[in-house]
């Protein structure tokens, strides 16, 4: 479990979860989301270890080190992603008994996670994009594996955010709005570097969705009319943060990173 | 997940947490310990789906029907495996929407189960279990897995039933006793099953534990001890429950049927 947490990577569902929270409530009580940004990163990295795992994606090398199996064997790397998912809730559930014992945002935010992990998000997606391997899908179906399988985390960390950060309806639709843009150009992004990245930066090889036989939106759409699709989805997210001031410059430019990112 | 789920299974978790939740609150809300008693069931066959995959027990039967991934492969079984625990957590999360907005039975009967079930509980106890094949481990280490892979959820699931049943300090403490007695002898005479069990009652093939090279009471003990011990305990676990009337009298006649089982 410390293997693949201390491998590295973006943390950007929890950057984006606290990020979120100090625009709307500042930093003085930053603790209280914590524990929600802790478990959203471990419920990611259990996904990881799973999808690595020979009967799924058999990838080798995660955030340029040999992937959770590959040390430890597939047994211990099943047991590490169990493990760090039901550690998540051990944690969520101690983080509501200590700051939200009599407030219900706690409990409404653990369960914005759970849904967005479970078989209406996260797992779902990955059921229909190992069900899909080796067949031509079509947009319909590519999108709703997208947004199902990454989108839905990237959003439910900026909704708990939204939800501990004491979000006025306003506040929630436009950043749920940002989240889902945001996470849906993620994942374009993800499948263009896969053809088009550099191996050193991205710290794992490339064409693993063409070995795996993976419709993407490259495969969809092509290289450039991908480029134009994530353009305009963070050009999305970026108007639905109209509503506020320089507070939300840092998910403007979190944004535009992800646009342009290497990695 | 429906078809593992629907596979069959003495039921024996949510029985406990029925049962016990009955013996102090009586049936008129039974409907508040629904969600944990269908989780702790969902916990427990994500369990066995995992437990039974190749890089682990390398089961082909459960149930007496094909184990998960036989029929579905191997990727589709870790994900149902995954489904079913994080399914496990949002209908929790909703049941202490519903039933327990203001009243921290539901939160700590959600952390009982998520501490069993986790790192520190059966998790931890499929780990040490797995890192001990092929070892002779000595009588500590087999008591400690035991503890930790088995009589962990049966001690959670009678002690949510005491937490929704609203149970006092008394009643909790005697049913934690019966628990953790009833728990270590459940897996005592799992073990012995797997020795002199009748196949067709089991439906699944006896000698796993041996063709596995796993340590088990009839290893270290010899069967006849094994036989000894598991009566013992079950007689503990009966007399724990002595401050009960007839009320409780359903769990006595469980627990002695735990020992005399033959699947």
């Amino acid at each position: 479990m410390v293997y693949s947490l201390r491998a590295g990577g973006k943390r950007l569902r929890p950057i984006l979860m606290l990020e979120v929270y100090k625009v709307l409530a500042g930093n003085d009580n930053i603790e209280e989301v914590m524990p929600f940004a802790a478990s959203i990163e471990m419920i990611h990295t259990y996904s990881l270890i799973h999808d690595d795992l020979p009967a799924m994606d058999n990838d080798d090398f995660r955030r340029g080190k040999a992937t959770n199996h590959k040390v430890f064997g597939e047994g211990i790397a099943i047991l590490a992603g169990d493990g760090l998912l039901n550690f998540a809730f051990e944690k969520m559930i101690e983080g509501i008994t200590n700051y939200f014992p009599n407030d219900d945002r706690g409990i409404r935010a653990m369960y914005e996670i759970a849904r967005a992990s479970g078989i209406n998000g996260m797992i779902g997606g990955q059921v229909a994009d190992l069900e899909s391997e080796g067949k031509r899908v079509d947009k319909d179906t590519l999108k709703f594996i997208h947004l199902k399988k990454t989108s839905a985390m990237i959003e439910a960390a900026v909704k708990t955010g939204a939800i501990i950060g004491n979000a006025s309806e306003e506040q929630f639709l436009a950043l749920s709005k940002y989240a889902s843009a945001v996470g849906l150009a993620f994942q374009v992004v993800d499948d263009i570097l896969d053809v088009i990245g550099d191996e050193n930066k991205l710290g794992k090889k490339i064409g693993s969705d063409i070995n795996n036989d993976k419709s993407t939106y490259p495969s969809l759409y092509g290289i450039e009319e991908s480029k134009i699709i994530a353009n305009k989805l963070i050009g999305d997210s970026i108007n639905a943060l109209n509503i506020f001031g320089q507070e939300a410059d840092f998910l403007r430019v979190l944004a535009k990173y992800l646009e342009i990112r290497e990695n």
